[in-house]
């Protein structure tokens, strides 16, 4: 392809993601206005319509899946792009869970009477559009909509070009189901995802689109968020550190330090940087390390018997069973550490001494703090919020997991009888 | 000065924005923890020295108007800027008030228990560095500097160069009053001003700027919001509406409509637009056009009497005794117009009919809907918010009418006893 010929490519492309995108400003205006009762309606039958073309939408996978093969695709990437009946199940079983919850849209947040009369309230409305920018997994496509359409906002979905069959099967059949409830189907729409110009058309749709959340690696939100011209809730990136004070219970540091670490290494709350404080240094390095090692767990520090660590390990997020580990003098120092080295997302402290736990707790600053529990709790379901929309780890908007609420903004509603402002 | 020097001075001038700015990060690590009581105590202390150096404030502030003058800036401009004893009382008094305002920190906003027994807790806590950028009125200094202190945020203030002495004379009593009160003096900075490459270094500061306000005219909104790399929350635009519905009484329409554009014709909350149901229009017209003539308003529009309005009229944010009117078929057309004009600020409808009240309320987007009511209502001290910090007209974060607590962010704090998430 000629450098020209690529050039009126994207400008091709940048035009039809502006399309996409007036179109779902458009549907948008409709949706927030939908009951609750008919939204669940719709999301039920999204769900029983991709049960139900399942052979479609696996057989679409098929093709994503044989040309990411073709193609060298690692193993590891390929296992996240492939679709099979339990995970179609797991996916239509989302959009049933998102039918359940409650609906945020119209809540009132806030409310009073002025002392002449008028009546304020605060109420809960959807954002408008809604874009997300994600990588292959093709269920973030569907969960996407789920989230979207309940919380009343148009959604623009930018998949992977690797599962880009699997979308198109999936975005289909949503289409039609709100065609045939005579929602407007450019509620949804999936943008072309050959090359970034459609990222880049996306996040500076100034007007049209009211934020875009990037879903996936380091590398895809840094690039989103920064070259954004919309708002972006920036999600994810998690070096989080687990400190042993001297006040700790060695036996719940060591549950606690292997369960962040080896349930799930990949996801962004697991621990990266153990702090062990070096007032119980020796009653709990060796039985933290031992259980680490026990469970395949690579240690890069300064002791003997790890990997020497160097600057580059504080800052790593290693998203693997890998883990850094550093004593530290004293709670100041963990502290001074952590707000060097951490990302914001979760910082957890294990120790039986209040003071400490308080100082922590209010110091550390980050999206979640934890006081004797694992890291892995930091995660919308265990939270009780139902839907998994991602981990905010900027301080705008919202902070930490993010639930259906999050997807709405306010606004005032004032009713009165003829009040004017005094001079 | 040559393109080279302007060149070298403007990496100076960013070096130092930078070292203000990761001077302002380090004091407000330390701002999250005061007292409610300590931060009040340093409110008045610092209202009371800026009363005790009025003088040398005022001599500083005669240099700027000086300055002003002999550069033949325009005489409403002047005034801007100009203080006075009076106005020295006003920016003290405002002090005041927020030191007697509720403490945003530290409120808990949610939380719960879970079924493992972990207690969950979402915390208000400051955002941490807050830039404000704003235009010649020395009292935004001090606002500024009053808002952040109470919300435990560090400020970066960005003010005119035509303010320099007053704003360097305001800034110098705040920061001697915090270090006699040992707290950090770099929780208030005052960033050079002398041409824009030090709004530039603030707006593209990431990782150690927190939020920019922007206050002030539509230009130098856009220029921050558009080109910023840190979150940004954008105010006051107002392309304000008022719909006269079918429904209307049209007393109240006239003397509402009426307070909206003459109370004070240059803040955002003035009505730019009147849109008359043609139901109506035969008994409410003439009342209303004669009501806003007879106090100096020039009307635009497509009726006998009228300046010719354009396409730009809809368009036009007057800020001035300038209105822009216009025969509208029903409630549908009167919100299509304000979909396709409006910039989202505050929209009101005058009727007596509830169903034309509640589409009107549930389907115009905007920070807030009027229903037979002033637009001029649409303000934090009308709302009871004590502060002024703007009104936002985004989305996300704020929308409306900011308080302290929009300055805040918040964090989850979750205690448990050792709790480890299963598999």
């Amino acid at each position: 392809m000629t450098a020209e010929s690529s050039q009126r490519d994207a400008a091709t492309i940048e035009e039809q993601v502006l399309e996409q995108a007036r179109a779902a400003k458009k549907a948008a205006r409709t949706l927030g206005m939908l009951t609750t009762a008919q939204k669940n309606e719709v999301l039920l039958a999204a769900a029983d319509a991709i049960d139900a073309a399942a052979d479609e939408v696996l057989a679409a996978n098929a093709q994503d899946v044989t040309r990411a093969e073709e193609a060298g695709t690692e193993p590891a990437l390929v296992d996240r792009l492939r679709l099979n009946p339990e995970r179609i199940a797991g996916i239509t079983g989302g959009l049933r869970q998102v039918a359940a919850l409650p609906d945020p849209v119209g809540v009132v947040v806030q409310g009073k009477t002025l002392p002449n009369g008028l009546e304020l309230r605060q109420v809960q409305v959807p954002l408008g559009v809604v874009g997300f920018v994600y990588e292959a997994r093709p269920n973030v496509t569907v969960d996407g909509f789920g989230i979207s359409f309940k919380s009343g906002n148009a959604v623009l979905l930018r998949g992977s070009s690797s599962a880009a069959s699997s979308n198109a099967a999936l975005v289909q059949v949503l289409r039609r189901v709100l065609e045939e409830h005579r929602v407007n189907p450019d509620a949804v729409a999936l943008l072309p995802s050959q090359d970034r110009s459609s990222v880049t058309a996306l996040i500076q749709a100034r007007g049209l689109v009211d934020v875009v959340i990037p879903r996936g690696g380091a590398g895809l939100i840094a690039t989103v968020v920064e070259n954004a011209k919309v708002p972006t809730i920036e999600t994810g990136t998690g070096n989080c550190h687990i400190y042993v004070h001297a006040g700790a219970d060695v036996d719940t540091a060591t549950r606690v330090i292997v369960n962040a670490k080896t349930r799930r290494p990949s996801v962004c709350n697991t621990v990266e940087t153990v702090l062990i404080d070096r007032g119980i240094a020796q009653e709990a390095l060796a039985p933290i390390v031992s259980a680490l090692q026990s469970q395949g767990v690579t240690i890069h520090g300064d002791e003997p018997g790890m990997v020497p660590a160097t600057e580059e390990d504080w800052h790593a997020e290693y998203l693997s069973l890998d883990v850094a580990l550093k004593l530290v003098d004293d709670l100041d120092a963990a502290i001074e550490h952590i707000d060097t080295y951490g990302t914001g997302h979760t910082e957890a402290i294990i120790t039986g001494d209040q003071a400490a736990a308080r100082a922590f707790s209010n110091r550390v600053d980050a999206a979640a703090v934890m006081v004797n529990a694992s890291t892995a709790f930091t995660d919308g379901e265990q939270f009780g919020f139902g839907a998994e929309i991602g981990i905010s780890t900027q301080k705008l908007h919202a902070r930490g997991p993010m639930g259906l609420p999050e997807l709405t903004s306010t606004k005032w509603i004032v009713w009165g009888d003829g009040q004017v402002r005094p001079a």
